[in-house]
C-alpha cells in the first residue's frame, strides 16, 4: 500500500503525457503547426501549468509529436549512407523517404521548418542533409549520379513528395513510389544527361551552415 | 442624360461582379477552396441574391475566379500538342505548366478536383489530359519519351509540384524550373533506362473517362 501513491502519481503523470501528445498530435494533422500551446492544453483536458511543466516550449512539444517519424526518417539516412554502394544507398534513402513522407504531412512540414517557430528540426536537418551530401558526393565519384546533382534536388523531390499527399489514399504509397522511381531517374548519370537549369539554393536555407552540403561540380 | 441611368445600372452590375470575384479569389487564397458562398457574399459585401443572381453555382464562380489560369493552361497544352516535335511540345508543357501552377496553388487545386464539390473543371481536364495524351502517343512513336510512361506520371509531376508552393517565394519559379527540368530527365527515353514501378493510377480519375488516355505499353 505504501507504494501505490507514488505508483499512482507517476500513472497520472504518463496518462497526462499521452493524452497531450495525442491532442497536439491530431491538432497538427487537422490544422497545420500554427496550433497554440492553449488549443492543445485545451484538447487534451489539462491546464497550461500541466503542458508547460511537461512541454515548456512549443519545440519541445513538437520533438515528442513527431519522435517515432524521425527516428524513421534518421535511420533511412543512416542505413542509406552506410550502404557501400553510394548509388544504391542514395536511390534507397529517395524511395524510403517519399514513403514515410507522404503518410506524415505534419512531419515534413515541422521537418523542413516551414514555420519560423516550428524550428526543432534543424539540428537534425543539418546532420541529415551533411549525412546526404556526403552520400551523394561518393555517388557522384563513383559515376553513377549525373555531375550537376546538387543536394537541392534532393529537397526539392523531398518537398515536391508533400504534394501527392493529396491523392486519393489508397493510391499514395503507390504514387511515392512511382514518383520516387521517377526521381532516381532523374538523378541517374548516362550519355543522354541534358544540362539542368540553375538550382534553387534551399538545402543552406535548411541547415544550419550550407558548409559541407556542396555537391556537384558547380 | 437618358442614357445614363442605364449606364450607371450596367456600370453597378459590374461593380458588383468584380467585387465579387476579388472577395472569391482571396478567400480562395486564404482558406483554400472550401470557403462558402455566403463568405464570399459576406466578403464582397453584397447580398446573397446578387452573389446567386450573377453566378448561380458554386462551380460557375470557381470557373469565373480562375478563368485566367486556365485559359493560360488550355493555352499551352494547346501548344505544346501543335509543336511538330512531339517530345519538345511535351517538354514545353511540362515546363510551362509547373511554373505556372507554382504560383496558383488555388487554382491547381480547383483543376485536379481535390474537393468533391469543386468540379468545374472536369471537362477541360478530360480535354486536356486526351490533348496530353496523343501528345506523349507520338513523343513515345518518335523515340524521345520512354516506352513505359504512362500519363499518370505527368498528373504526379503536377501534383507533386504543388509541394514546391511552399519554399521561399523569391525560390519558387527557380525551384519549379528546376524540377520540370529534372522531370522531362525522368521521362526521356534512353539506353540507361531503369524499368517503373507500377504506376499510380490518377489519369483516370481526374478525367471524365479513363479512354483515350492510355499511353505506354502496357
Amino acid at each position: 500500500m505504501a507504494e501505490t501513491v507514488p505508483h499512482k502519481l507517476r500513472s497520472d503523470a504518463q496518462d497526462n503525457r499521452d493524452r497531450i501528445l495525442a491532442a497536439a498530435r491530431s491538432l497538427y494533422a487537422e490544422h497545420g503547426l500554427e496550433v497554440t500551446m492553449r488549443q492543445v492544453a485545451r484538447r487534451a483536458g489539462v491546464g497550461p501549468a500541466t503542458l508547460y511543466r511537461r512541454f515548456p516550449a512549443r519545440q519541445v512539444l513538437l520533438e515528442a509529436v513527431f519522435a517515432d517519424e524521425l527516428r524513421a526518417c534518421r535511420s533511412i539516412v543512416a542505413e542509406g549512407s552506410a550502404d557501400p554502394d553510394p548509388w544504391r544507398g542514395l536511390t534507397s534513402v529517395v524511395e524510403r523517404i517519399s514513403v514515410l513522407n507522404v503518410g506524415n504531412q505534419g512531419f515534413v512540414d515541422a521537418f523542413m521548418g516551414e514555420y519560423p517557430r516550428a524550428d526543432a528540426f534543424t539540428e537534425h536537418r543539418t546532420e541529415m542533409l551533411t549525412m546526404l551530401g556526403g552520400l551523394a558526393r561518393r555517388a557522384q565519384a563513383s559515376g553513377q549520379l549525373r555531375a550537376d546533382f546538387v543536394l537541392d534536388d534532393l529537397v526539392l523531390v523531398l518537398l515536391a513528395g508533400r504534394g501527392l499527399a493529396a491523392t486519393p489514399s489508397a493510391r499514395t504509397v503507390v504514387a511515392a513510389r512511382r514518383f520516387a522511381a521517377l526521381a532516381v531517374e532523374a538523378f541517374r548519370a548516362s550519355g543522354a544527361n541534358e544540362p539542368l537549369p540553375r538550382p534553387a539554393s534551399l538545402a543552406g536555407h535548411l541547415a544550419r551552415t550550407g558548409e559541407g552540403l556542396r555537391v556537384g561540380g558547380r
